[in-house]
């Protein structure tokens, strides 16, 4: 992948992806620049150093003068997300998302989530927004600290979860208002595609269904602004 | 402005928004497509039937069918929104931008505030993004059920609002956790711009910083995800 930009490429630094070129314009002299520019060569990173030009040519982004060939994005198990939350001794948090197709929402989610301390996110492997170069931008580089899953069946992750005694919570309209709810505990919310909500099966499988009060004449959120507002409505219970 | 798509055309007409021409694509049978020819034919406003192709050249968006021509955006005064809190009873429940940039961050906070029952909205003149098509689309068509005031010094704004018994507090790093505070009462939250956050003095103006929990590597939330966030743990708090 192409990634780009300053917080996105210190991001990716941080979190040790992998490299293969470097490219910085010429006479940045900024501190966040040569904070990025210390940290790569400490890791060895070789730095081409070129023309704006040169980077406005590789990239039709906003660069910032920062422009990274990575190694694809490297998606994780199920498994890993339970065991990070093992290792941390926390009851697991994770974020399924059914069918999220466009790339400013599925970024907006994992830099919330990032933030937030979600363990891993879970995604279909088809039909939904893979994690792409607009992606990570989007995301301020939280894709690169994020471990996301990539299963072939939501509905037989959801299985899985419960098993492991999740408690696997639907976001939806007319379900139950969310801070009514007990949200203390392990636990996953399945998010819907933008246009369809979450899957009729899916939905019959969750625990229950949590909805976010809506006042207005717009009958739903956004997307991502649901996503956020439930999962900082679990940071609160969780304390 | 012209604003297109079934969700935007279909609040514009709900919430009286004057249209200057309306045109339909031929031929749409679907239930939402009907309901909104429906209630444009009892609002008098004159149709004009046209093709897909025709309707593709007039906007480079997604027009679902609809695209219509309406007078410019009509902002309100800031007493405007103390009033209309006062129509109902509520203690005011204000949101102040101070130089949000990108459209498609101020269309989404406009929709949640929209959903979240916030009264209104104030927006500086200069250096921030007013409300335009693209604004009018990302909100859902929010915006025309959201009374949005323009004022010429948000800090002036700031002082009028403090005058009127108005607790305004600063959306920032470093303040108290939001969820320990209390929200209830009269409320006005200042959002700061995506780059450069709060101005120093319309931070210092405020009564309080608001801040919410932090736990990952990337240091901030999205724009709009953080107005969504405190929004609705101020709507948790009012109960």
């Amino acid at each position: 992948m192409i990634i780009e930009g300053k917080n996105v490429v210190l991001e990716a630094l941080k979190n040790n992806i992998t490299i293969n070129k470097m490219f910085v314009q010429n006479n940045l002299t900024d501190n966040a620049s040569n904070q990025i520019i210390k940290l790569a060569k400490s890791k060895g990173i070789r730095i081409d150093f070129v023309s704006k030009d040169m980077l406005d040519k590789k990239t039709s982004n906003r660069h910032q003068g920062f422009v990274c060939y990575t190694t694809e994005f490297e998606y994780c198990e199920v498994e890993d997300i339970l065991n990070i939350a093992k290792q941390k001794s926390e009851d697991a948090f994770i974020v399924i998302l059914d069918g999220i197709e466009d790339p400013h929402n599925f970024g907006a989610i994992i830099r919330t989530c990032e933030c937030a301390g979600v363990h891993g996110i879970i995604i279909p492997e088809h039909r939904a927004c893979a994690v792409n170069d607009t992606v990570l931008k989007t995301s301020a580089g939280a894709a690169t600290n994020m471990l996301i899953a990539r299963v072939g069946n939501i509905n037989n992750t959801i299985e899985i979860l419960k098993k492991q005694g999740i408690w696997v919570y639907c976001l939806e309209t007319g379900g139950q208002e969310m801070t009514s709810q007990n949200l203390k505990g392990a636990i996953a919310v399945v998010v819907g595609s933008e246009g369809k909500g979450v899957s009729r099966l899916s939905r019959e499988l969750c625990d229950a269904t949590l909805s976010i009060k809506l006042k207005g004449s717009v009958n739903s959120l956004n997307a991502s602004v649901a996503t956020a507002v439930v999962v900082y409505e679990i940071v609160r219970q969780r304390g």
